[in-house]
């Protein structure tokens, strides 16, 4: 059987991550393909019980070691699990961020050594990597004011915009390097563009179909 | 302040480890060694609950690797708002299972790359490794005996025997390449005997002080 693809959302809070996977979803089974949505940390029992450790406050503050292998251990978890028997079974597989967002929140907000998230990834992936990634890319600002006008901000999302400055920056460099893989969409541009970009990205993976 | 010493206590199940361990707390605390006592995995509040997740019957395996990075997580908190604050304050540190129980459980029980266990031992102890390892070593048969008249079983005790054979040759291995830090105590004798040999071992640390 021919295998799944393997398509990544990935971006910043308030790029509109959650409406356009959704977005994506229909547009593929439009064209008939079997697809699962899933999302990291996550996306299993026990990742998502990793997910929760990550997420809450808790009364402790977690250290970035801890972090990146509390993330690396859902995702071995994850690919354990899901992905890799989905897109073996022909699936293909949407996922709500993958680990160009360890890169990203990690390496380049948090300033972690990318070294070690190359090494992780390497050991827990053994050559899995996304078909494609579509990068919303948002300004930072344009990001957060959207983000505000929600309820409770998580961990995560009480970052100072500096960070968040850093992640931009690491998500951009990491789409320079891989231009076939990561697309880099305008997330300012009103939802109507953004979805047309994203119909006219998709098109060159369902002509291959 | 001089630095305090870390002590580990490894073995089997069944081999004395809770017993032995209170043992040398009041030992150590009898020459007025300011002591803590702590375990692995655990030791935090977030460490904690990644025990909690590694030990419960989940409804879904937890994969080998996720199994790893999740004890090597606890450890990098543990380390992090534990052990090395404990240390850097003059205290000892006594614990409850440490990186050789990764080595012997995981490498040997599991049979994982102990490449990447100290890949990872490297990255998140940056060198940090106990002064003293009490190992109570038993064969296989009788601890397992002595288990069995406690209640239920956790994951890791439900495992088989020939698993705990290779745990134990993997210990005893340690123990082999590590004299200076791993002194191995004969868990099958009378608990009066191992007492006198725990007594014995660890008056060479406090004749130190």
């Amino acid at each position: 059987m021919k295998q799944g693809q393997f398509i990544t959302v990935e971006g910043g809070d308030g790029s509109g991550k959650s409406t356009n996977l959704s977005f994506v979803k229909q547009l593929l089974e439009k064209s008939n393909i079997n697809i699962i949505i899933t999302r990291e940390p996550g996306g299993t029992v026990v990742a998502e019980k990793i997910r929760k450790l990550l997420l809450d406050k808790n009364e402790e503050t977690i250290s970035e070691q801890a972090e990146l292998l509390l993330i690396f251990a859902a995702r071995a978890q994850h690919i354990h699990h899901v992905i890799k028997p989905a897109l073996a079974q022909g699936k293909w597989v949407l996922c709500d961020r993958f680990t160009d967002s360890t890169y990203a929140y990690q390496g380049g907000g948090r300033g972690m050594d990318g070294k070690l998230i190359e090494l992780l990834e390497h050991k827990v992936q053994s050559g899995l990597t996304p078909d494609l990634t579509l990068l919303l890319d948002i300004p930072v600002m344009i990001g957060m004011n959207r983000v505000k006008k929600r309820a409770d901000l998580d961990r995560f999302e009480s970052e100072k915009k500096l960070f968040f400055e850093k992640v931009r920056s690491a998500y951009l460099t990491r789409a320079e390097n891989n231009p076939q893989q990561i697309k880099v969409i305008d997330a300012s541009q009103s939802l109507k563009k953004v979805q047309k970009d994203i119909v006219q990205i998709l098109s060159v993976l369902t002509d291959r179909i």
